[in-house]
């Protein structure tokens, strides 16, 4: 089974995306074949077309909130049928048997997981290509299952900017009551303001900028704190349980210490790239017994069950659907938040493309 | 009653300790009025005394780790009764209303507990003042009862390195078979060793010198690591489920972030003053979901359960007894580090005092 596919990939750090013709590896017996029908829009796919992080090989084909349709699968499948709506987000694979992975911690694979593009398939070693395709093979382990009530467009942001919020609300106990922040309103940011509130908990968005209100209420926020605005912070003082900060670039960290209640966690998920370093005024957390903590997407399972509690509470994702051709533009109007809250390619557009 | 004391106080941050007469104020009928036999010696103490953190008022009578016996008690006391071997450590009350307090958070009191020297009392305004002194009254919600197992002496030291150690040992859930590091030999570290071992972690040392091999096993640790050595550093890369960090001065926090597992978290329990801030590289933080915390000594029930702990398992703190006149030169030893493990200073030497 030859499965030749149409794909928009960067081939330099400075070329802007554009069509690329390449074949998918042969599936195995426990492999699922996905006809992709939507492609979520990261701020990762830009960082490592760009080779922002420095260890982009190219070819590279972007995407890894993928929705699609089961087209074929393996012997060996039995999570899945054909014509099964299904998911694929940033992992396709990992080691499975380390401790990590045992726990259902397939993102921090003490081996390294393997990622939906960027990473080399575990057994054949061939280069892993994303979402920004007609089709993608996916061993079946890795592959969520999507609720029949979710919108298809809506919940392909759920696959990276949904649980990368999803896991740190499980994973620190939010629920009815809880108080919790949410630090900048993009992709992450209002997914966070969804989940928060669908879980039982007080949100309030900090945001550099005025203007966010209305968006903010909408989306499940009882208050916006200024977090330039000095008295809008102290009014806000002591009173987080968890504060999620997806803000991606350098910042202050400090503000929100004092925000934080006793016990109270600021999480990063926004990541910094592998050097940034922060000063932490660290007084403030040991009078207080605060802390900070980083959070990476999710595992599969939290994925899942994240993914049905959506369709439950009816929750997706607020989504610009843009044509394949579209995406370098899209990646510029990303640059300047100039998106309410994430892109979604089309991938029939691509399909369609001569 | 009119308790008229002698103590060792400082009247500057330049001056040396020296002899200081004063009333303690009138017993309330819900306090215990303590003969103190020995007092334990802490940086802290050294910190206030020389206005280290900005906010000493003087005089200053230091001394939070306080031993003692009962020789009075008020009419509504039924805690302790006259006689009792009892203990009182960094805080003598707090406002035992708020959210902190009623979950036995006394040192987190959100309106400020209050410290054994140094504050204000929370009914009358006089201040406080310290161990270094012959005779403390103290409300007996504060005072800890002295299981008869325990050396006097030896535990003193309990009362604020031993907590400020138990706390995160029991908060991040310490048991058989954690794997936990501990930064530092001095007061706290010794004692961090003494209880991780006790309940039953394989516990790690971590040193900027070697030399402590022998009585770093002694004291429970299954291994020193050089902080230093970059070889012995990677060797326990991705180690520890809690890395406590005992160092009071400003020190790079980064390499520590390797060395915990997933999930891990690195607390500071070494108080750095108000205003210093330490660089923290945040990607090894969210991949791996790793956390920075801090920590500050601990509640009057976890007290009461560390001083319990301790006297089941025969552990008390490893000390060298001192006059309370050697307290200035005590203060210059203990700055190079040159005790091994804690001062106690022996208040029969003060009471003897012309």
């Amino acid at each position: 089974m030859t499965i030749a596919v149409k794909s928009y990939a960067a081939h330099s750090p400075t070329s802007p995306l554009g069509l690329f013709h390449f074949v998918r590896r042969d599936p195995r017996p426990e492999d699922v074949v996905i006809e992709i029908l939507y492609a979520g829009v990261c701020h990762t796919d830009l960082h490592v077309a760009r080779n922002d992080w420095g260890w982009s090989q190219y070819p590279v084909v972007p995407g890894h909130e993928i929705i699609g349709r089961v087209t074929a699968v393996g012997d060996k499948v039995t999570r899945v049928k054909l014509g099964d709506r299904v998911g694929v987000g940033c992992m396709v694979d990992a080691c499975r048997d380390c401790g990590a992975c045992r726990k259902g911690w397939e993102q921090y694979c003490e081996k390294g997981s393997t990622s939906t593009y960027g990473s080399k398939d575990r057994v054949d070693g061939t280069p892993t290509h994303g979402g920004y395709s007609e089709q993608i093979v996916v061993t079946q382990d890795f592959v969520l299952k999507l609720p029949s009530k979710l919108d298809l467009a809506g919940a392909a942001p759920l696959l990276c900017a949904g649980v990368t919020m999803w896991s740190p609300l499980r994973h620190w106990r939010v629920a009815t009551g809880s108080r919790v922040g949410i630090v900048g309103l993009g992709g992450l940011g209002h997914m966070g303001l969804k989940l928060a509130k669908a879980l039982g908990a007080d949100v309030t968005l900090f945001s550099r900028s005025p203007g966010k209100e209305e968006d903010a209420r909408r989306l499940g926020a009882e208050r916006v704190v200024i977090s330039s605005d000095k008295a809008q912070m102290k009014s806000v003082a002591g009173r987080f349980d968890l504060i999620i900060d997806t803000v991606p670039y350098e910042h202050d960290l400090n503000p929100y210490i004092p925000a934080l209640a006793t016990g109270g966690t600021l999480v990063l998920v926004g990541y910094l790239g592998p050097l940034q370093q922060t000063p932490v005024r660290t007084s403030g957390m040991v009078v207080g017994r605060k802390a900070i903590a980083g959070s990476l997407i999710g595992g599969i399972v939290e994925t899942q069950e994240m993914l049905d509690f959506c369709a439950d509470k009816g929750i997706s994702a607020d989504v610009e659907v843009i044509n394949m051709q579209q995406i370098n533009e899209a990646y510029e109007r990303m640059l300047k938040s100039d998106v309410k809250y994430r892109f979604v390619i089309d991938i029939a557009s691509l399909r369609a493309q001569a």
